[in-house]
């Protein structure tokens, strides 16, 4: 089983990259967050996952950039990230929630850090990214251990190197909707009406990790019912029901990149205006893959998709924008919405996201897209179909 | 399949029990904050546990609490949710991390917010809870919608509370505890040498939920060679390997809480110098046990488990305390470490996490405990045994 990933030079172009926009920002450095669960800035500069704890990377404007891990890791960190031993530091900041004291582990400041990277250069001016995820004590022990630094929020000195995705990260993200791919067709083959929505899960992980994923690509989808109108769930004890919607979105991972894949499924027969919901969303689905080709505005994506939904007669029925950015995290910036202001462009992923909310149903067709010139390459297209959807 | 759970009631003495410790500590509310990953503070009060986005609980010193949850999560949260629909607001800061814009979603600011709960009571001061997860945008929409309320840290008026265990609590850890142990089993019937780490992982996940899991505890561990000697780590493609000691790490999480159940194997034979450190953690692991009960001093547990290892002369590789709390996370408060300043109380829950580091291996035993008076009631003993180390 061949699996892709992301070369170890390409973390350091990464880095090098970084760089030159923190030089362009007028910045000195920039300190970048990740956590456990939204650990996608820190992985694409490191390779490091934090599990437990947090993590940090502290790239200055030029030299070697710092990985910061909790004080556990110090071992896992040495032999997972791609950085020397040398330029991984372990801070309290970083320590688990628990919050233990850790007597007799050495751990090092901010000013360390700077130190360390920087040497005789002085740090005025840090860009904090990951703003969204970057905890209080991590922004306490900057403003104790750094007093006088000026700290500015910099997420879009980073964020947009992650928009547009290398050869290898597109064959990562391939692989994961080909493993995301199994574990639905699984799934499809092995559901049956009263087994709980977290043993429908279960078939998922099964083959998630036996076909070459990492991890899921986000907390699986399989619900039933009135859940199904819900933008964002979680699955339950409850059965799986006849005559009803289960609206499934499952994403592997593969060495670090995301993929989800979403359809609603059904036993039985449904009620005449959730099949005519269904249809009508799959019609959505396909319009929007229409939309999506280098050069396009996505502005322009969201609004005609919106006034083509409520020209059909469904706008009661739409929520938020259609599509969002795919990376790392299944969902990441930049999403498509009639507030977005920038173009796509070749080689930019995202997710077709296509979700309609009504009273007491709902459902999502899904797949990813990499962006091309005249197009999009769909990366997987096998489950944009009805045949799939009834299960027995 | 009987899967234990919180009555509704339960969540709503919680609260009570809060507001009475924020009157005490002179607060006039306190705002909680939860993520996907580190969600236990918000589950706690609301059973509310976000995905892709974030959450908070904002408890004023008396009244009804208030959910607090991202743009995409209305639905969800009131279907999930303990609260009642005119209990829970939808706030900018706790969207995902990719920051779309929503357009056209009504969103609450804190103001909003403290006018829902506090009517014309005045909030001057404001406690923080969960700072350790805690991220910059809640903070910053506090202080620019809040103007001149005092924010103060406030983990410990909110802590203790999760320590004791109600009895319903306890029986979805013990739960938690037989679905990490068909997991194990499952594990140990079908690891092969040339298996990938992962598809190992992919044997536990699919137990987890196929009998009563709601997730995985914690990230799973099933990792050979080198990084057995790392204290948080997660696994990799590489291929199990005979004689050489894999560790394992597996937890089920029930209706909320969580359990791990830690042991190494291998296939083969040992090399002589690993097997006695094996056989010396299980000592150690069964010496914890003993000094487990209720009254006992936190600080002295550690500090005769630290002696002892010394004194049998394996000191040098003992990295940190050997029991942290158990609860929601695998992982909470209180560990039990040298510096601690408390005393067992019954009902507590902790995991004896007896691990050993050394050069190019490292292993761990663990399991749950519930302490009780004169001694423990230890939640999985089954695998406590080196006669399921050795797997072929």
């Amino acid at each position: 089983m061949a699996i892709p990933s992301i070369p170890k030079k390409e973390y350091f172009d990464r880095i090098a990259k970084f760089q030159a926009n923190i030089r362009k920002a007028g910045l000195d450095a920039c300190l970048v967050h990740g956590t456990e669960s939204d650990f996608a800035n820190v992985r694409y500069l490191s390779e490091y996952w934090p599990t437990f704890e947090q993590a940090g990377v502290f790239v200055p404007a030029s030299g070697n950039a710092i990985l910061l891990i909790g004080p556990e890791s110090l071992k896992y960190a040495y032999g997972r990230s791609v950085f020397e031993q040398k330029n991984v530091m372990q801070m309290l900041n970083y320590r688990e929630s628990a919050e233990p004291d850790y007597p007799g582990i050495p751990l090092a400041t901010f000013a360390d850090v700077a130190k360390a990277a920087m040497g005789k250069k002085k740090l005025k001016k840090l860009g904090l990214v990951g703003t969204a995820v970057m905890t209080l004590p991590t922004l306490k022990a900057l403003q104790e251990q750094l007093p006088g630094v000026e700290l500015v929020w910099a997420d879009e000195v980073f964020r947009p190197l992650r928009w547009n995705k290398s050869e290898n990260e597109l064959a990562c993200h391939r692989k994961a909707f080909k493993v995301a791919e199994k574990a639905v067709q699984a799934m499809l083959n092995e559901m049956k009406p009263g087994m709980t929505e977290f043993q429908a899960i279960g078939i998922a992980q099964r083959e998630i990790y036996a076909n070459g994923g990492e991890y899921e690509g986000h907390s699986l989808y399989c619900f039933g019912g009135d859940r199904t109108s819900n933008g964002i769930s979680r699955p339950t004890y409850a059965k799986l029901k006849k005559n009803e919607i289960i609206q499934l979105n499952i994403g592997a991972r593969v060495s670090g990149y995301s993929s989800s894949i979403g359809l609603p499924v059904w036993f039985g027969k449904l009620p005449k205006e959730q099949m005519a919901l269904v249809e009508f969303g799959l019609r959505a689905h396909d319009y929007t893959f229409e939309l999506m080709k280098a050069g396009a505005d996505a502005a322009s994506i969201a609004k005609k998709y919106t006034q083509w939904g409520i020209d059909q007669g469904w706008g009661d029925y739409m929520l938020y924008g259609p599509v969002h950015g795919l990376g790392i995290m299944e969902t990441e910036s930049p999403w498509i919405e009639t507030t977005s202001n920038y173009k796509l462009k070749e080689n930019m992923t995202y997710q077709i996201d296509t979700f309609f909310t009504g009273n007491g149903y709902g459902l999502r067709w899904e797949t990813g897209v990499i962006v091309k010139k005249g197009g999009c390459e769909i990366m997987s297209t096998k489950f944009g179909d009805l045949k799939y959807c009834k299960l027995d």
